[in-house]
């Protein structure tokens, strides 16, 4: 870690910084420049609070040279994590593909849409059951009768299930969830994911809509500085200026988080860009960036779904784009063999 | 509500839409344009889930024309409203200031700071007892002790506090506090929200990062919705692309905000620059804009201070913002009576 | 076009303003309801500016409905636009690909790059001879002289050539230019756009760093209301609060265009992150997400290059990356078919 | 300026590096840590291009800690500049007011405008005669014939004018001009920042939607290297994710800039907020925050007006805002004196 300090700093003010620096344990080397005084950090940096150091009134900026997060650092665990969920898995060979309704509704739609997407290729269900709602008069989700549906479509077509969680205090009912999603909401909901670091399941970790990489990250730090090391990243498109679009997919978080963290990473096209008809193209996109999965919104039941025609895709869009995945995934695949 | 169709949409499909939101209460206008058509809905449109209704196929857009907020709307409450806060309030004449240390660390330091902060004028102490950190390597706050060490300096000194809350399982902490603040990470925290809305404590809401104000006045609307119409809604800065300040503080949010809604509004200058140096002539347009208060960090103690000088301002600095401030409101007040 | 005006208009208000508007042309329907009165504009609302409109003291806001932009609608031109650019073309079934050096150096350089580029399969040479610097003190490029470079490139190799224009005054120094590039910075220079609508030179568009996609076609409006209707389309990265990248490239523009517009959408994965080493997977995503083609920056010429490295890719990389561009973009082709 | 290297570079990599910094006549030092390799450059490091230098395969950041900007830098210019600009100035005691139509439309409008901006005590008229418009089918001024008009305007009232270009081939037209603006889109137009080097005019430089100050300040250092050191800064909003205001006004950059750099600084509340009833809170906050001075769209000719209530104050509305801000700003005054 680096800080530069103003121009006009005092020795003795230098003297007093360093000695704060050297008492956390750190080495301290101060070299003096022409306009500035620029001082070292060696040690266990991520200890120190740079917004802190920065706050300083000596203190022009403060730079970080080894990353604040650990245990998700691909410096030191160079090797892709591959978390094991139920059967199957993510991050490994297998393309994890997370589809299913956005909200859970009730027993025939869930078993529909489950036994469509497995039919189609997808590895888990995902469902909404807790639903975060931006207004208090929208639908709140079903909550446990809708965990409830989830598991019985999981008992019958043996797909994992991945639904999101609101509250610690909810966790009890999701004993038998396979994968807990953590909202991109409720990324910096600290307490809830420390909490989460607690338990041994695989959390599925969505990055906020104004959050930088370097925060998903310290976000999983914390999960997994609890101990649970079941970490799966997604990247769910973040708030930008553009209005065509809901929000703007970052793809390019793909390779960038893969360069930084063994952390698996998934993309979700359906919330990212709010319309249908981009899904298949941001899907083949984020495939062949190298994302190790994705997550759809697939709808179904035509008699009570509104207008037949929701922003998620119907089974049989979502066959075709699994089709048109597979397709890229084994090019790519094979050209790399090359 | 105006929901304008995409073209080629067929009468079938029309009548499919206009049936379904009739049978949701509300009064369907069809208006037969030479590219588009345009539904319009009157009626309680709160209740339609604008989202949901533009992900249809075949809607291209969809504009709101009443806004989805009802409790918080001033269409609906047209006086301001004032919370009152102990033997003060916000809102109302007098000009509302939360001044007190970012953290909470000890006896000595909350007194003198609580007693400095009274004496330049402030109407409440703050200070951190739970901090939200985005590493879970920094000091995550006294916690409990905290609380306790704020209830000890309000005891002295008379002044109300205010202090973040991070998780609902702490309201029985809260019991003597007396204003409670709803972090910008959190402010999304739906589950949190609708608990804060059973009480009936006046809530400090802080504006996420990334929201806009309709967001934030939907985050009010899910406490008031529960009962508790006592929000105060508090501008800290927004994320954007510059970097010599920490965010950016959006002090047009004031003016907005007040034609917006009834509820009273304040601002951080502190967290929304992040220097120090700026908290003076960020506090003064604050004033100028017609903010119904200010949260401003203060620092003291200098024997245990890093390298004499943080973030936060001094006493001193405190007072002299205080004497500015007082300055600006008066001649604002003169001039308006004349 | 919807204009819904406040509360408290009166008759008279709702008179002058539908007379103002009718003395336009449009034909005029009002339609009143519990709380707020809309108007709607049916005609040639394109003449109409919204935000004047918007500005009205009676207006509380304004939605169109028909788009802003005629020449460049997709609604008016069904069919995929294909520019002819020398022996080759952008937006037909050819993957443009326009690759070489940020800036052009020396002939040596450029013609060694030229080639490398051409037998890895580019079907355009790009290079930079003026050159948009942030600072004044940055090298900006050899001008003229670098044109005259790349047409000797495009003698022996037969490339077209692509390069950027900062001034309407250097036009004629550009007449042998196959393609004229507008940077980012000056995507709303008018002045520049309209005096390329006056030329039938291919000009490649790149959207400006914090453009919306609406604003990215309205420039492209002013080049063909000139008749001038080659106009090649460029996403390359817009400005964000990530900083691991440089921008944030916004893959979802390549369908989201191809929707709105007939002209063809190309991708700068190099300047977009900033970062060579995620050149090739943004590539593939650009490729798989429909992109009619990429530019790319290649380097060469090792024994001037910067410490052998620098951001630009290296021949053999762009090899790398062509024939993995060219496996996903078969596959698609075949799956298409099926 | 600092490097960080990547892990894994070799020490002949680090070697050339180092002789190739040396040979542009900085002096370089190596240090090493458990981890990365940090270069230090001391000497004039301005003439580095940082991003070049990013981009290396070998370096994993960059950070500037001397600013790249020098002529508008306050650190080596201490004092205020101040302006001349005819019989007044900005940036000294003078509190700079330039007032005035967004458009020139006619002889009346205008002189009924400066005569009343005027009488309520603008130092400066300003009106559009080149207008940069999103849509080439909007109105785009009246070009000469506006500039006329603004100059009979300035014979008769005295006031000295602002008004935009957009093509420095136009430069003949503004002999008279006592300021000459460049608008936020051109920001970035270096080409046009160059001639307007080589003149001696006043420069009112807009910063750009999505420009941070540091780029800002590298505009103006454009003009300024040019030889031009009569550069005025001013704020006019940023873009941002909100949408109740056109764009988000920025008003921390006022004193964020007075600390970087002697020039002076402007606000421009009409263009930043769009919002006429935002004027007034926001030009309050402007003068508390310590500008420089206003930029104010004023507005006249009722029966000419679009539906008597555009987004420009009207002279009445302007004359209160007037009397507020002077009333603030003598307050302020005392205040200080005190």
């Amino acid at each position: 870690m680096i800080a530069v300090l103003k121009q006009g700093t005092t020795e003795t003010q230098i003297e007093n910084l360093s000695t704060w620096l050297k008492n956390q344990g750190l080495d301290v080397h101060i070299s003096h420049g022409s306009m500035h005084t620029v001082v070292g950090l060696v040690g266990d940096t991520a200890k120190i609070d740079a917004e802190l150091l920065e706050s300083l009134e000596i203190v022009e900026s403060v730079k970080r040279i080894s990353e604040p997060f650990k245990s998700a650092n691909r410096k030191f665990h160079p090797d892709d994590s591959v978390i094991e969920v139920g059967n199957t898995s993510v991050g490994g060979d297998i393309f994890a593909v997370m589809a299913g309704p956005c909200s859970v509704e009730n027993e025939e739609q869930v078993m529909a849409i489950a036994r469509s997407v497995k039919a189609a290729g997808a590895t888990m269900l995902r469902g909404g059951a807790f639903k975060p709602r931006t207004s208090p008069y929208d639908f709140q989700g079903l909550k446990a009768d809708g965990i409830e549906l989830l598991l019985r479509a999981k008992e019958e077509t043996g797909l994992p299930i991945v639904t999101e969680i609101m509250n610690a205090n909810h966790l009890p009912l999701f004993e038998d969830v396979d994968v807990i999603q953590v909202g991109a909401r409720n990324m910096q909901n600290f307490e809830l994911l420390k909490e989460l670091g607690k338990t041994r399941k695989p959390i599925l970790l969505k990055r906020g809509l104004a959050n930088t990489l370097k925060e998903l990250l310290m976000s999983a730090e914390y999960i997994m500085a609890g101990g649970n090391e079941n970490v799966i990243l997604c990247e769910r498109g973040i708030r930008t200026f553009e209005t065509y679009t809901r929000n703007t997919l970052d793809i390019s978080a793909v390779p960038m988080l893969r360069e930084l963290t063994h952390l698996p990473v998934i993309i979700d096209p359906s919330h990212a860009t709010g319309v249908a008809r981009l899904v298949k193209p941001m899907a083949l996109a984020a495939a062949a960036a190298g994302a190790h999965g994705l997550m759809i919104e697939v709808h179904n039941d035509p008699k009570n779904a509104l207008c037949d025609g929701a922003q998620s895709l119907t089974p049989d869009a979502f066959a075709d784009v699994m089709r048109a995945v597979g397709t890229v995934r084994r090019a790519l695949a094979e050209s790399e063999a090359n």
